[in-house]
């Protein structure tokens, strides 16, 4: 499954010491053809860590045969020195492998700040890529995870060919694009034009809307590599259909799996005037400290929806917003609706509508609750 | 002190019933002038409660001789009913009083979106107005605390006139201008128009620059009357300056009392191209829940403000970025500075300084630490 559910590929993931707890830390991941197309999306922070640099370089060529892949260090903020790291990284896949470095995409997660342990780093792609397996796909997704508590994989099969993939993600997530890594595999027959043009597509609707926190990261990495081995050209709908349904799969496994979580909120923006008012007021909703702490407390409070709707510049009148909760519509034109006491929520998902009343564009948007546990959670991470 | 600090205004504060536990939580502020003229400046939410709506028109002609407040109650999302409500309580402090209620400012916090309950309020302004006194600023800073330990309180006197307030605020913290509600009163003898300018210009760099929590209120309304009893006429620089140390002063006694935080953080921006950018800046870095967590660890966690950074439009270039945190720069040239192990985090201030390297603008934004009792607190706030 994971990233060699698709023909043409294959994988391994290990622990190369990079973890002091010596857990997996190093994954690979070898497109082996015949086709070697690729399309990628990143960051949009303007802080980018070495490896989302480099890597967007490498993907203007279009041809990706090998991603190597840490966890234990984020190599963001690293200066010059955290840059020949990420390209001597590089250079030591494609020396083993007998590729060329510059169709070697890297991508690191971990703390900000830190330089990577070289020489750990090193002797572990020597060691990994003895171990590259047609069944590797499982080991790539277990050795990616930092605070993630389960390794994310989704696969999705059609009539001859597959796109699979994997994805690490559990904080700092709020992509702009996709808080996260994520590398995702098509034995599809199809060039890095249309890779691109389905990754974006999909993106758009799945990864770019998970907001569990609000934290955008340095190190946000979509990679969709193609082996062409099926020889199956599919249509390019079909083909971005099936993209998308894996994004949105791992999209969601990220958001079940964030950190501190107790809920997964859905936030539904109907009624927009626009797809742009619709996201923009989505979001304002999903960064709410405050009804996000309501939530994890089991509040109804439609009062913090309609105050976080508020803030945007989106189209509507005050006095004409709905909102349900799970269901129940306790705000009606704006004031009191149904009885909030009607509202059930004990269960893991939360199910907010908010309806602008201006239009008849939608979106949608996935948060967590705010919770003890995330803070605990974050005010330790790096001690 | 407070409201009755300077001269020409009495107040007064009681137990209207608002409140289920039987706390204070009925205010009134009165002008005896000669003069009675004011400025106010109100959230910048679009959802309006309804006694921000009502005190905005008021405030349209320059005049206020009474503020009447009250927490137990926002009266935010109340719809018609609501805005009837917020009338009638002006109009029995007019009728009692022998005022015009045109000129009677309302101010309500509380939850958001439940009615009033206007038999007690009612009941409660005709009881208040007895017990107007030249000493009860006091009072009626208690009367409008909601989750706030503290009063709130300032005072600047000058030569033969003094600028006093009161200010209520703890949570729903992130004015835009204001999540709170303020009263300010002088005898300076200004009328409305200097008034005005002092107040923005006052409010622009001090409540403005507190962002607790992202999370701006639907009530916010900050109120400066004068009635000219000093017979002063002083100079509008120096009047401004006061009106600014007075809105710093209760600013700081906010963000000090921000519910459940354990540090109070001073976000310095420094380096910047313009001023709108280090604001921009610095609301980002304040905003980052994240960075709050570990700032609560007392983790001086430098790419947590980088990535916070990354997120903006300032003109910054991440090779230039220089963070200190507590007087240590621990991040030079967008890397790794001074050994953070040096960063003393034991206290409850923190100072962030952040360098854009990009020019000679700064702001500061307060802001606090994420903690676990923020959100047990906002987790039953309605329950």
């Amino acid at each position: 499954m994971s990233v060699t559910a698709a023909q043409g590929f294959t994988a391994a993931g290990i622990a190369a010491g990079i973890k002091e707890n010596g857990n997996p830390d190093l994954a690979l991941v070898v497109n082996n053809g015949p086709r070697l197309a690729a399309a990628g999306v990143f960051t949009s922070n303007r802080v980018k860590a070495a490896p989302v640099l480099w890597s967007e370089q490498v993907l203007k060529g279009g041809i990706v045969s090998a991603v190597v892949l840490n966890s234990g260090g984020a190599n963001a903020c690293t200066g010059p020195k955290g840059f020949q790291d990420t390209h001597a990284t590089a250079e030591k896949v494609a020396d083993t492998l007998g590729l060329n470095a510059g169709e070697v995409a890297v991508a690191s997660t971990g703390l900000i700040g830190l330089l990577l342990p070289m020489d750990k780093l090193l002797a572990g792609v020597e060691s990994i890529t003895g171990q590259l397996s047609e069944h590797g796909g499982e080991k790539a997704a277990i050795a990616i995870k930092t605070t993630d508590t389960v390794h994310k994989t989704a696969v999705v099969s059609k009539d001859g060919w597959t796109v699979g993939g994997m994805a690490k993600g559990a904080g700092m997530l709020a992509p702009g694009l996709a808080t996260m890594l994520v590398v995702l595999t098509t034995d599809a027959d199809v060039d890095s034009e249309n890779l691109d043009r389905a990754l974006r597509a999909a993106t758009r609707t799945t990864f770019d809307r998970v907001d569990s926190d609000g934290c955008m990261s340095t190190n946000d990495t979509v990679l969709l590599l193609a082996s062409g081995a099926s020889q199956v050209s599919p249509e390019q709908a079909e083909f971005a259909e099936a993209v998308r349904a894996v994004c949105d799969d791992l999209g969601q496994q990220l958001i079940r799996d964030a950190e501190g979580a107790s809920k997964d909120i859905k936030v539904e923006v109907v009624g927009a005037a626009s797809e742009d008012d619709a996201v923009e007021v989505g979001r304002s909703i999903a960064r709410n400290n405050l009804l996000k702490c309501a939530i994890h407390g089991e509040d109804p409070n439609w009062g913090r929806v309609l105050s976080a709707i508020g803030t945007t510049r989106a189209a509507f009148e005050p006095d004409r917003l709905n909102v349900a909760i799970n269901g129940v519509w306790v705000c009606k034109n704006g004031g009191v609706g149904e009885d909030r006491d009607k509202v059930d929520m004990r269960y893991r998902e939360v199910h907010i509508v908010a309806d602008l009343a201006a239009g008849t564009e939608t979106a949608t948007i996935w948060t967590n609750d705010l919770t003890a546990d995330y803070v605990h959670e974050n005010s330790a991470y790096s001690s």
